[in-house]
């Protein structure tokens, strides 16, 4: 058997439907050696973008919220779903404004990643903004309150290093954008 | 309103019964405003283990399988869930042997992330594996083939900088390791 023969899909059944926030699919494979698998579930989340966003002062800018997912209060970088025929990076500087009252001039994409390579649960889109500065109050209009936090570029590698961020999307941009600028 | 007031969970349903592999529930919330917010969709996948095992010679190992939310193959670092009462390590040096043939006598936890802040989509535990060697061929008794390569480090700090690494477990667990290796 070659290494590179795909798996035929026979079947794709919704599920779940909570658009435009969450989709859930039930799909039927037939693998290369002929078996078939069915209800393997996929989570169709919508594409987001986060980013690290580095003050000309040498801070990083983070938001702190409530996630229900731990029950408790997280510091993350900005981020938020892609709307409607909105590219990866206007979709990173409308969230980066209406987050954290922010902009910034030089922007650089750091890939692109799939959440769960089973499953779905949706792309982060990363980017580095450099030359940030906060110009405005945080106007998220997010469920739920949301506060601004900066912090020193070694204190956000100490943190990170030492497992402090644990929403992956923020820890995954945070390494990428440490390396992208050499620290 | 105090900056950490939680979300009171009034009630969960179960939507989708794919066990042991995917659950997924509608929860309804009264947020610290009062506000009620209804079927807010939470995935809930096991928890798993990732390991970036570094060779006694500078390799690193990973495997590449067929992924049918990309509709191709991936190369991406040895993972999988925990199994009932598995600690952790202990699920990482077993996938790492089942996936890659490989045992690794140094072992460092990375840390543990939510793949998701908002809906769960399961917990990654992350590993470096240090003095790693491949003693076996792969027999990972997972769905479809998967093979083992080796890339050596300068190559691996190369493509996960230029994005090529796109299983975001993986690309998190690459940033997380090149760090705390000082590379």
């Amino acid at each position: 058997m070659s290494s590179d023969q795909r798996w035929q899909r026979l079947d794709k059944r919704l599920v779940v439907d909570r658009s435009p926030f969450a989709r859930a699919y039930d799909l039927d494979f037939r693998l290369p050696d002929g078996r078939v698998i069915t209800n393997w579930l996929q989570v169709d989340l919508p594409p987001f973008a986060i980013t690290f966003p580095l003050t000309t002062n040498g801070d990083v800018i983070f938001v702190r919220q409530y996630r229900q997912v731990v029950d408790d209060y997280l510091l993350e970088l900005s981020a938020g779903h892609l709307e409607a025929d909105e590219s990866p990076q206007a979709a990173a500087a409308r969230e980066l404004l209406e987050e954290c009252g922010a902009v910034a001039t030089d922007w650089r994409s750091l890939g692109r990643y799939v959440m769960d390579a089973n499953r779905g649960c949706g792309w982060a889109h990363v980017f580095l903004a450099r030359e940030a500065q906060i110009v405005a109050p945080s106007n998220s209009g997010d469920i739920g309150e949301i506060s601004v936090h900066l912090l020193p570029l070694p204190e956000v590698k100490r943190r990170w290093q030492a497992g402090e961020f644990v929403s992956a999307p923020t820890a995954l941009a945070i390494g990428l954008a440490l390396a992208a600028l050499g620290v």
